[in-house]
């Protein structure tokens, strides 16, 4: 088969590796129907995850069709459309059983956490792939689903709903600022609404993000390059600030946003994939009852958020910008890694 | 009437003012029984708390007798004996409403802070203070509890469980890590069998703490100049890490070591009064599933507390290691300022 | 002033009595701009609240403008636009301090009961309405939120969402069926989606209002009358029943066809004012895992319902059907009484 | 191998059958060294369960040591000493998902039910026993932990704290009514101080069981034969009720009972098994915001009432009171139903 293979740092191909096949009796292997490109791979690709060794398949996303299951598989067969989970969840380790996969105890190699495709063993971005604990790992799609909507339940949407609304306890009125507009961001943006926001505040320096913010729910949209860019959240909110910040980039200076955005008593959900120490004030923060959170998706959320995307109840086709065959996955690395120019969101690849 | 005032950093006398009076028709006056000497007070006369300004009778612990109360006040009557919250809490605005009166915004010259006593108004270290809101900030007392343990439930017993144990989310079963033995650290150890804690570790350098500590609920304690502090907690609890770590220190180094110890999935909550920024590990952090907290004490729970130190189910004796009179507040600021060879813990000053 | 008076059974009239004033020093004096008329208050009409004596003026729903306060009262003054809460809560008893208002231990002559407006003491349906303990039971009104929007807060909505939507703990991605499309069972409908309901069923007898109820936000609709009404509900949400039932008639039909609709696991919220016992089939139910909930409502989420009505968050205006000067109330008893022929919801009645 | 066998309403034999042997790779085949009778067991013999069809062996409590497994099972191998969990759980369908396994769908011919052994499929009163979904239903047992307390955690002590603690949402400070003092009664009795329960009140017409309870935690005992049993009971906590009553008998005078008990805002948690409807007088309740729930145990908390027990944190010896071999499984039949007499609670039988 082809695949996106890993050669180290700055280096990957699409070419010829032996088909993905069963090993353990809980496998699944699934034809790549459509796989789509995390910002977690171009951080691969510039060599900042060192579990990532050369040879890797890359992907952690996608929907396909079941190829053939392990002999303890009960809940897929052979021709099944399915949604593969970014998470890959046990379902008897005491973090499954908890429902926090993300720590799962079980995968081959790497007890302590549940996101290895693409990681720690070959991933979705190839023709096949082996999909471990595939009964708690895919999911039954139904037909009325395209894939292009399907491929965002692998990752993103639950990621920015579950680490991003769900951990900031999002309520009823709540007032939400977003601080990143990139596609998590988005996806904590589109899902806020799921409990009841009623202010949801987008923050960016790119104003065509913004703008997608706002067809996705954002009420309100504020540029982070303006010098008054906490003057206008909290004038569109409540002067003490709002009940739940997301951050949603990955470095100290909007993670300190967030902390200076929120009010007493209010949350702070981090979702960014951090590469550096951040300075927390808690000579400021001690007193003011802040609940902070961190994490990987858990992808819990699945089966609920796919409910949801079939009764027309989550209008996410904005995250997809742009397409290309699997086999031009080159040409979509860099479409996706230009994105300030390409305006590129969710690029899909489809057999 | 005799009251302890601050004169500026390093200065404070036990001499005569103004005998205290109601104000608001919502206010009280109530003789002091028995109070005492918090963290916070050595703070503020080391001039950490420059909001606290010459002239101001220090103090926000006490119980005492009814004199007064004002025309609106229904709860309270002269005579009655009651506990002085140390938080003012009006009821009506929205962080009262919604339990969270560490925020009230009725407070006379400090909106969105519900500690006011002996901080911005005067305070409990006096033979008389006015308290605002009594109905929401003093609590009738049965006649069963005696005061050296009813001055316990003003401050720092809901400090250690409310901002401890229940932002900490200990749950039946859970192993928790107590960092710091000082008062509110033993005030968490003490309360986390509330929610049936499994394992409850102490962590401290001072050793007699550590033994005090025993007496309240701790089943391991670990002395945390050894070498192997780490290795030892997670010795008696699970290598994965603690389910939730309590700082109680106030300084990033033991706000580090709680980060050191908790497992994916758990909770820090801050509990200590912190005077500068730390650093945030989020390159390792993000992916952990933590929970964040920090926060000032509500006293939303004193009625149940009393109700279980009523019952003699939460034996806190060993809290009070000293005593006084009331007119030798300046022996026991003394006593309490040297805790470490005076080994105290609650100094009390009764009337 | 003119008020509506309760002469017992049967017998109302629009006549003149003394002007509302001011007794107790947390009282508000209220000039009623728009009131409306409850089902409870066609069952006092009836005799089936026997709390309810002769010469007690009705109502404990409205908008007005406030026209004297007490001199405890702070949150209000007189020239306030205001919404009336239909609880009346002290803020200060243990009920109210745990965000049950709904059993204020406080209102006089009642202790134990939030609602006594039109109840225990006089109400609404007139010129001028005496409101306890104004600081907790009063809202103020933004400009942009009109009288007839204002008036659903009072009790429908609040009703509707706190204890059919929220004691029914619907979840994003829920199916909640609604058993009675009146008016509170139309609030159900209408704030289900603050969760994220999926698919929420409607079922009444009554055509129209089930066309109301798609406005409203149903997205499927019963008649209740149809032979196979369980059969077509399972058929839109899941085999196994529906994540959340709430009961909102209140007769032992409907609360039966409840536990039928429910799934393991799942709730049902009783909404319905009862008059006679249900049989409840624990030898089926036992082993359900079922969670069945009555309640009060406690008006608690009235300031964020508001926040959400003025972000147009919230579109409720199908509920007022019908609109008569004050001094007309008699025939709008009328109206609303004859609801199966004038499909009367709500019926406004403004000065 | 030996076992007791159901041939029709009123006849068990301890009998020679064949050895309970691998039938799905997911399956183990443990050696019961210790099994215990439940109140469920006395139900099917008088024939109230007829699901249960002649030629079942019966008992779905137990101690073992794993004599084989499948080949899809990690967490347990030959050798393992481990407690039999009532509750067999798949760990993947949409119920165990979401840590409701008592209503699993997975198990065969019973899909929607979690309890199968010696029920649907042969049980735990035989010298070996096939127990299904071996990875999600058997615990691994510390050599601290002996077969007498470790048995109760197979049904008794997770049933009384998940669906009478848990689900009666006993919160530290609570008053507790358990009515009825028999072995689940006791378990939630025992279980109620980890979340801190100020008053647990034991109510029963059995004195010598009152006793037992008392030795477990309750702080209170009141007979129910008495004419005052509920002045007694609202005596010893609070004259509006119990924040929470549990109702262990299974009876509708006892239902009734903790309908009677229960404060406005309270919770009533059903553990008894019915045989008839009761009556719920909703004219009285409608307006009270109870919350009523019933349930299967889901046994999900068995690791941590473990990890609790082997910590000596829950000391629940008083539980047994017969132990018989193995073989005299007919004679211990005959003591537990004669327990009136016999006083027996739990009645051991060991290999």
């Amino acid at each position: 088969m082809k695949a996106l293979v890993f050669h180290g740092p700055g280096s990957i191909a699409w070419e010829d590796v032996p088909d993905a096949a069963l090993v353990e009796s809980t496998d699944a292997v699934v034809q790549v129907d459509t796989t789509t490109i995390c910002g977690t791979d171009l951080h691969i690709l510039r060599g900042d995850v060192p579990a990532v060794t050369a040879g890797r398949i890359l992907g952690h996303e996608g929907v396909g069709t079941v190829v053939s299951v392990g002999e303890s598989v009960t809940n897929h067969a052979p021709g099944d459309r399915v949604i593969i989970s970014c998470i890959s969840s046990c379902g008897v380790c005491r973090y499954c059983r908890s429902q926090m996969p993300s720590h799962c105890l079980a995968p081959e190699g790497a007890p302590g956490i549940g996101w290895i495709l693409g990681h720690l063993i070959d991933g979705t971005q190839a023709e096949l792939v082996r999909v471990p604990f595939a009964d708690g790992s895919l999911h039954r799609l139904p037909p009325a689903v395209p894939d292009p909507l399907a491929v965002l339940l692998s990752d993103i949407l639950p990621t920015g709903f579950e680490i991003g609304v769900q951990y900031g306890q999002v309520k009823p009125g709540d007032s939400v600022a977003v601080v990143g507009a990139g596609p998590v961001g988005l996806a904590a943006v589109a899902t806020a609404g799921l409990y009841g926001a009623a202010t949801i505040v987008a923050i960016d320096r790119d104003l065509n993000r913004l703008e997608v913010a706002k067809g996705l729910g954002a009420t309100v949209t504020v540029d982070a390059s303006a010098a008054d860019w906490r003057e206008q959240v909290l004038a569109a909110t409540d002067a003490d600030g709002v009940d739940v910040a997301i951050e949603c980039v990955g470095i100290p200076q909007t993670f300190t946003m967030c902390t200076q955005l929120v009010r007493p008593g209010g949350h702070l959900a981090n979702l960014g994939v951090h590469g550096k120490p951040v300075e927390l004030a808690l000579q400021d923060l001690w007193i003011q009852n802040l609940t902070i959170t961190t994490g990987l998706v858990n992808a819990t959320t699945v089966p609920m958020l796919l409910r949801l995307v079939a009764a027309g109840k989550l209008p996410v086709d904005a995250f997809v910008t742009h397409r290309f065959a699997l086999a031009d996955i080159m040409e979509a690395y860099g479409t996706f890694d230009d994105a300030a120019q390409t305006r590129a969101l969710k690029v899909l690849l489809s057999r």
